[in-house]
């Protein structure tokens, strides 16, 4: 799937990124800038895990809010409160 | 409505947990004890916002999910989205 | 002191912000907008919080830094790495 | 140094748990559990982050503070700073 292979190349983006911090620790690079690259890969990964969830509405969300089991639906809802809430937490 | 009574207690626990920090840097307290206070208000301030979202996904959402109205419905899901990203900034 | 009335200046806006937010509860609000209002607040907090800490590096922690007393020191240096660990969860 | 070989050693297991998020998309793994997994990828981040600041404030900051220079002080305050108010809004 198109989007799969998106979401993967960014993650790879990131894989590749991290490295490049493990390089700079290897090299003895000042702290301060080793943590302005890890809040960066931060801030990639949290534009990633939007476009999952946004993906993730789109998709899964209306196939259960629409569904006959209310138990999945309820399952389904409760999944994205937790990680709304989740998300507040890191 | 029930709910709304208990988020507006929330919300007025809130209003008097930052009067308290107005009056702790009145009497001059030490700068991390004022700093842990607000952080305290921001984790209350959180699960708020996790618990109206819940909510919102349990009555607005399955209304416009199920309804006939396709921009309705694409509004719903991108507000959720948007939320979400945000909660993920601040 | 100045900075001390620009802090409580700006918490009790904070404040203000939070009474219009239970209002939007009691009037019955749109769930997303009222989410929106707590992120702003949560967005002025951690603005107020950055200024805060920022005080604190420039008197308490010079300070202590250069001060005789390696506890005090320690106690001091542990108290930021920890508003920071915090920081990164709420 | 034992400090950095540490940190280099959790970047590395960071960097495999993105492997692994990688590979979860390609076999078409569920969208929450991925995003699950990317927020356990962050709360490693923010812990590696949380360390390496601890060890900066107990080397290069004293060394700044004690030292002669009030640029180079107030370069690495501001610099802390920085990095608090950034991770407020990841």
């Amino acid at each position: 799937m198109q989007d799969n292979q998106e979401v993967i190349r960014r993650l790879k983006t990131t894989e590749g990124h991290i490295r490049g911090v493990q390089r700079m620790v290897e090299d003895g690079a000042y702290c301060i800038d080793v943590i302005q690259q890890i809040q960066a890969v931060q801030a990639a990964l949290n534009k990633i895990s939007a476009d999952i969830l946004d993906r993730h509405l789109n998709s899964c969300l209306i196939t259960a809010v629409r569904g006959d089991d209310p138990a999945e639906r309820e399952r389904v809802l409760k999944e994205i409160s937790e990680v709304f809430a989740t998300s507040s937490k890191i």
